[in-house]
């Protein structure tokens, strides 16, 4: 089966792209001597994660329990679910204990360490639990003056049910950085608060494991990792405009598209129309505040060859519609109606969310494979 | 089955406002002595449709293929796919009119009909065929002065393999009004220019049947709708912020909502976290331009209620940052840590793409039933 056979809109992953930017990364992190724990959030299939594994096995992370079931259900048993635990999850987390899943939820309250105590102690297991925490202010967590830390390690400490396994934080920050200098300053600050928070529960006596960081974008430029025990990252794989415009990955290393064709020409407003509206492409514009708007997503021929200029300025629910960036005239003869092009994303997790599954190529414009995504929760 | 057992987060669809949407807009139509042609782009679910053709059966309107065999499956014929066709979806058209589907395709270029009329021939059946007009600059369609309009219409009736339907634009600039009297001038732009292109064709000895416009903002404030043979609307059936921030709803009309858990409290940021990130609310900010930016949603008590004040200001791929509009204390008493809200979305049609199901409620915080979407292409 050729690209050119297949039903548009749909997502192209590209093999051998995945491959590299998943060897850059282990390469990287086995330098620095830590154990990458990649995130299933953005592959949400087990080729991947297989591929994500290869060099190296310290478990995965996940952003569902559907995921967890999902990648334990493929002999996965090691998973941290890196989302707040509420209480209407503690059935399935339970039960992913019960068949042999070492899970560890997250947290930062205590009224999260009670119900999750509760819930052990009723159905007779031990819930391992990390202590979120907030090194750069972006979502969740304690922070490392917050009396809470303690509090928190104490009670999970004192409780039946629950077990303590470490703390955890991510640099969400990280993706608004303008500049490499600021993503690794951003990932010392990431190490270095989250070792702090670890010595301060070592110092009351309390276990600490894990020290558990990560984003894409500092596990990337961390020039030294020392205490932590483990980095999680997921958008690695697969990399996308986003991570483009901030200098982690180079265009070429974006290993998924979407197919699209070309259903009509507005010639006076120097529009060509497609079949990959938001639908397809999803509404993420997260080049806006970047440094080079990508609309969108970056207009490919069906090679995957990017057409440097053209983005995807507008979208409806199945429309896009490619304009170039500079107001210049569109090279119609290359994007013919009924001809194919490809879009690369802004955000990789956002864009493949839109697909049930990936076509998967392999240095030609053949497919080699199709792999399922997992969605939902 | 109570809403409170439900995981989140999920979709949920009032029964009642549904109901009570579909009449009015019927009811409306009526009136005006036009038929109703519901899109089920943004239900892309059976349940929903049956309903939406209960009054009056006069077909529908799909936005995907996977819509058009969907429905054609439940015992729809009438279908028209409303978005310009490409030559890989000419075998699956092809398939459906073999079934017994009237499938009717949309187009605006001499390429289209080319591929079009030969599919047709190709495979002995005649494929009908509405020209797109652009009546408000929105995105595709062929001009009023465009003799682009004349070409294809004379190219159709020529060929074999195809035949003229008539006429379809869709006033999607109507988005964009600022008030309602706008959207009646743009209401009144779209049936004229409509009128006006079919007047042409007739004129030219060309069939032209149907004459389709639509919009739901367009729907819902024509006044006269001489000369046209159908409307198109889908989103009115749900409704959203976005209606709602254009007058053509009430907050208390929108039919779905989010349910999400309150999974941890930034006390110092005037936070509360929620497990709804924009994997589950969408990325889309279409109150983002209107008069009230509604975030990337409505807070709402568990029973429906708006919390007025407060929106979800921010998301990441599962979490969900819950702040007040204005500065002020959040009321964590009443959103405690494993507590629920559920979030009235911006987009009907964008926030339902992100789930496989409604949970259907009427009149309560029961589950009366579930009912799947037909997502994907």
């Amino acid at each position: 089966m050729d690209l050119s056979t297949l039903e548009t809109p749909c997502l192209i992953l590209d093999k051998g792209k995945l491959k590299n930017n998943i060897d850059r990364l282990h390469k990287r992190m086995a330098k620095l001597g830590v154990n990458l724990r990649p995130h299933g959030k953005s592959a949400k299939n087990m080729d991947v994660m297989t591929m994500a594994l290869e060099v190296q096995s310290g478990g995965i992370t996940v952003s569902t329990l559907k995921e967890a079931e999902y990648y334990f259900s493929h002999g996965i048993t090691d998973i941290v679910y890196a989302v707040g635990i509420a209480p209407v999850k503690m059935k399935r987390i339970v039960g992913l204990i019960k068949k042999g899943a070492d899970i560890t939820v997250l947290l930062d309250s205590i009224e999260q360490v009670t119900f999750v105590a509760e819930a052990g102690r009723k159905n007779g297991v031990t819930i391992p639990a990390l202590i979120e925490l907030d090194c750069d202010g972006h979502r969740s967590g304690v922070t490392l003056e917050d009396s809470l830390l303690l509090d928190i390690g104490r009670l999970i400490n004192n409780e039946k049910g629950v077990s303590l396994a470490g703390v955890l934080t991510h640099a969400g920050e990280s993706y608004q950085c303008k500049s490499t200098d600021e993503i690794k300053a951003m990932a010392e600050t990431e190490r270095a608060m989250a070792v702090k928070c670890a010595e301060i529960l070592r110092q009351d006596g309390l276990p600490c494991p894990i020290v558990s960081v990560g984003s894409t974008p500092t596990a990337n430029f961390a020039e030294d990792l020392t205490g932590v025990t483990e980095v999680r990252a997921g958008v690695f794989m697969f990399y996308d405009l986003v991570m483009a415009g901030l200098g982690v990955c180079d265009e070429s290393d974006i290993a998924i598209s979407v197919l699209t064709s070309v259903i009509g020409h507005q010639k006076r407003k120097g529009w060509v129309i497609t079949d990959a509206g938001w639908m397809a492409l999803s509404r993420d514009r997260g080049t806006a505040a970047q440094k080079v708007d990508q609309g969108y997503g970056l207009v490919c021929d069906a090679d995957g060859a990017p057409l440097k200029d053209l983005i995807v300025s507008g979208t409806n629910q199945e429309h896009g519609i490619i304009s170039a960036r500079q107001q210049r005239e569109l090279p119609l003869e290359s994007l013919e109606i009924g001809s194919m092009v490809r879009i690369l994303p802004n955000h990789a997790c956002a864009t493949g969310a839109m697909y049930d599954r990936y076509y998967v190529t392999d240095g030609s414009t053949a497919i080699v494979d199709v792999w399922h995504r997992v969605n939902g929760w």
